[in-house]
């Protein structure tokens, strides 16, 4: 029998959809953290049932449960006995919605000022900022990361394509950038020893965030806008009449911000996918849904960050203004289980 | 009792809708015309029951009828013995989908070269340039109707809102400006002849085009892009983020094409009505019945346009495309009865 390793980081998970769940059962089959994870309205049922997993990249895990589950960061922020405890990382794998629930808010219980690795599993650009500014020592790192997996209530975790994800550290001033690419080298380590698919450091994280983004901030925001599948869209026409401008807008900014994609991938990105895909990007069903989008990182950010550079994105910009439009009618209660 | 007057004009009208329709009591009352109406789908029922009007301006109307009522164009060519009847005026009140229904094949059989005026009650802009093109040595007129008037099937004809409009000549080199505005001047007196509420003859029926296009191509389009009605539109915040600029850009392009409307009326146009405002434009009530929105003459021609005079119309154009997308979803089936 192997020898169990003694845990050497001390990790902390909020967050916990499909994304962050699978994160979870990462980390702890590492062997190399010991994971506390903080959920909120399902702590009740999953700290006494666990969750039901049921993998492409784990397999089944009945009544799997990581090693700690408190109800909240602050609950977190104490060990069994009232103690502190000292985090090496804490996961965000929340939605990023940072007119409503900021990041630095949900972390501050159980991030330790100068100690502390903040990895952000999340959609967006510029989501690392106000992070770096709330704690201007600390070491951030984030992940872009391609996984197929959902929550089915209560506690039924799906995961139907594989956790493949590009991670890297967001070097600032604060800290010495080998002491930033240090900790994310380690935590990718933790990432690929606990089972991961594929899941490789790289050295400019930015770059594949933009490159993320050539798809987030078209098929995603077009195809809520329209309140059309993928395929749909694509056989519309839409996809040269508008896609294909706004990722060059999008491209343009990246590449102003010193971060050049290959131009390829403009094209590759827009004819990947066949056009009788049925895929429903995660912006349409939240507004199906009647949830908040993530708005303001996939498009308010990026067309801030446009406006610095002097990049022009008429494009971007008119489909930012009207999914403001629809996102103040979700707050309106309007819009709400189905379209 | 005054004595019946001669009719002076044969004139031929297609297009019975709420428009259309009070238009052929208007110039049927003025006693100075005898008015032909082709009606299609309807053609069975009311060329038997008549309309039953109730009109603001014009009262109780029961089992109301024109002269004559035919099922085609090709019908109101002949009269009654079989021979040609040669039209003063053909009134056109359909709505402008000229990528489907082009006005100049609906108007052919009763357009007499040469001879016959042409008098567009329709939206849009650039919609007199197939017709001119078509008849180059014809008059050719049009109006920009405010009425609120709607049909009930079978045969319910209910007018709320008074008839105002204005209407102008479109000269071209093929006819004397004079005698195009003699054929325009000679039609509203007619028109308020017959108790039109207010019909004014203009100059620059163009501008007057492009004054309603502040409404037409900025309200009328976002509303139905965005599902909501004017007071949810302007409560979202959406009039100032993409309405004002939109209206703006139309304004430039109109000066660019000679046609300078005051600055103020922008802002007239912005504010003219109350945020608690439930009135739902054409395009959207067209959209949530599965119907052609009027997308090519109220975007497409004044973006050609814009082009043409070389002034930049991003707000526009994106607005275009996006409902180009919904009218492809329309054409599909898959928006009808309700969003």
């Amino acid at each position: 029998m192997p020898s169990q390793t003694k845990p050497l980081y001390q990790i902390c998970l909020i967050g916990s959809g499909g994304v962050g769940t699978i994160a979870s059962v990462v980390l702890t089959k590492s062997n190399l953290a010991n994971v506390t994870v903080v959920l909120r309205s399902k702590f009740a049922y999953v700290s006494q049932h666990g969750w039901e997993v049921d993998s492409v990249d784990h397999g089944q895990l009945p009544r799997w449960k990581p090693h700690r589950i408190v109800s909240s960061a602050l609950d977190a922020a104490k060990d069994g006995e009232g103690q502190p405890v000292i985090y090496d990382y804490v996961v965000v794998c929340t939605k990023q919605l940072p007119e409503r629930n900021p990041v630095v808010d949900m972390l501050s219980p159980v991030v330790t000022a100068g100690t502390t690795t903040i990895v952000m599993i999340q959609n967006g650009i510029g989501i690392e900022r106000d992070v770096i500014k709330k704690w201007p020592t600390n070491a951030v790192m984030s992940s872009v990361s391609h996984i197929g997996s959902a929550i089915t209530e209560p506690n039924i975790v799906t995961q139907v394509g594989r956790d493949v994800s590009k991670m890297g550290p967001h070097c600032h001033a604060g800290l010495d950038d080998s002491e930033s690419t240090r900790r994310a080298k380690a935590f990718v380590g933790m990432y690929c020893a606990g089972g991961a698919s594929v899941c490789e450091l790289v050295d400019d994280i930015q770059k594949a965030r933009w490159e993320k983004l050539l798809w987030n901030g078209t098929f995603n925001t077009v195809c809520a806008l329209s309140r059309i599948n993928v395929g749909e869209l694509q056989r519309s026409g839409g996809r040269e009449t508008m896609l294909v401008p706004m990722m060059w807008e999008i491209w343009r900014t990246a590449k102003a911000t010193g971060h050049e994609l290959p131009e390829s991938v403009v094209d590759w990105m827009a004819y990947r996918l066949p056009n009788d895909c049925d895929y429903k990007p995660s912006m349409l069903v939240d507004l199906e849904e009647g949830r908040p989008m993530e708005l303001e990182v996939i498009l308010g950010n990026p067309l801030k960050i446009a406006r610095e550079v002097g990049v022009e994105a008429p494009n971007l910009d008119m489909v930012y203004r009207l999914l403001q439009v629809q996102q103040w009618q979700i707050d309106q209660g309007k819009l709400s289980n189905g379209a």
